[in-house]
């Protein structure tokens, strides 16, 4: 993968939503995308686990930049709708997504998302999502 | 429904990420939670839209306290999955999601939330979810 | 919408594997679809309820000619995805369906599907469905 | 896995709906279950590929036994929601199912299905599906 592209993806992928929750880029291949959050008390829920929410827009923001990967360089990527599952609470301070893209369409692009949440070195698989996405070009000015 | 249990409901679900969010309680009904959001910067993606992560944790914020509604009062509401589909961008500045239980099991909840954007005082349908939600036992001490 | 049209979508709607489940067709309006089934021993699982697969595919496919219902005559429609709760075990000897378009994109269309058993003239909702299709144009010869 | 309790699973799974859909075993173990099916014309849509249906129907019947292999002899496996993924469209004329069981929970069991056409010896993913379902306890007579 291209080495500018790839420094674009990295700084595109930490504004606004995403930037104020906190998510940091770890790795980015073509078709794959890699990001960590230190958990903060302001992303826990009342039982103090991380919230449902912080987890799937990590898995979503994750998924829609391994998908960004694949497309090119005047299309966005917009997610058109996604499922995701729980599988344990996630207790951890540090919580990792790794999303890879599973059909590479040229419009549809469907990602899978797998949230782990360490804990004592060890990674808990936490959420499982999958993600149907579309890539679209960016209107002309 | 008790006075009581609404207020203590309409406190407890504004909390950690979610207060950290801004999400505010509109209405809350048996089995039915109403919530709003004043959309700011940091609630948008790199587009200029609602992230599809705030309006995922909207919906499904809602749709826990709407299944909390119906839940006795030493339960705890924990998301299994959901899938969420978005209809439109959410261009307003305001989001009210609408939450109502469709299955009201003893166990088992299944919840539909509704997301609108409000432009020029006309609500918007921008994203439709289907959460599944278990009803827990707090542990005792 | 234009009778032609509609006694088209009846009969093509009849044929390969919803024929051989033996789905009818109960009314065809511009976004909404109608079906029903009359439950034989063939579609029930292992302990007497209609099978999850029999509901699945009747949601569907109906969801399917509720999109088709609001494409141009040359196009065809393929389900890209969907999620589907079953919300109480289909004991009756009648399934009704009806699917209604939420979103009607030109090339995504968002359809839901209601499934209802018929016990003692009674509607028990047994499963709810979200469906992403998209509309293609049909290859010229 | 004992030798009993899997030929007992073997024969369980062929009855009602997937009997007469046609789908086969191809092995079982502890959380995961392998299925197969030589597509007629009957598992076809209008467009001549398998329908929707059927790869959900075998999807969801594949995911629920890789689940009963995890369960205790007394109890059954229901459903309670699945997404899936229709990644290509399935062209050739045998399907295989592969089931792993992700998170095994007492209760809650969450599945995932791959399902692949087989072309020319090449196997070609062409669906993909998440499943949540709870094992329950069978009533006593």
């Amino acid at each position: 993968m291209d080495e500018n592209r790839r420094s674009y993806l990295k700084k595109d992928f930490v504004q606004g939503f995403p930037a104020f929750c906190g998510f940091e880029v770890e790795y980015v291949e073509f078709g794959r995308f890699g990001t960590r959050l230190n958990v903060r008390e302001i992303h826990r829920q009342q039982d103090g686990f991380v919230h449902a929410g912080v987890t799937a827009t990590m898995a979503d923001h994750t998924a829609g930049y391994a998908s960004f990967t694949t497309a090119p360089e005047d299309y966005r990527v917009l997610t058109i709708e996604f499922k995701i599952n729980y599988l344990r609470p996630a207790r951890g301070d540090i919580l990792v997504c790794r999303s890879n893209v599973i059909k590479n369409g040229r419009k549809i692009k469907v990602v899978e998302s797998d949230v782990f949440s360490i804990v004592e070195d060890e990674e808990i698989a936490v959420a499982k999502g999958l993600f149907t996405q579309t890539a679209v070009r960016l209107n002309n000015p």
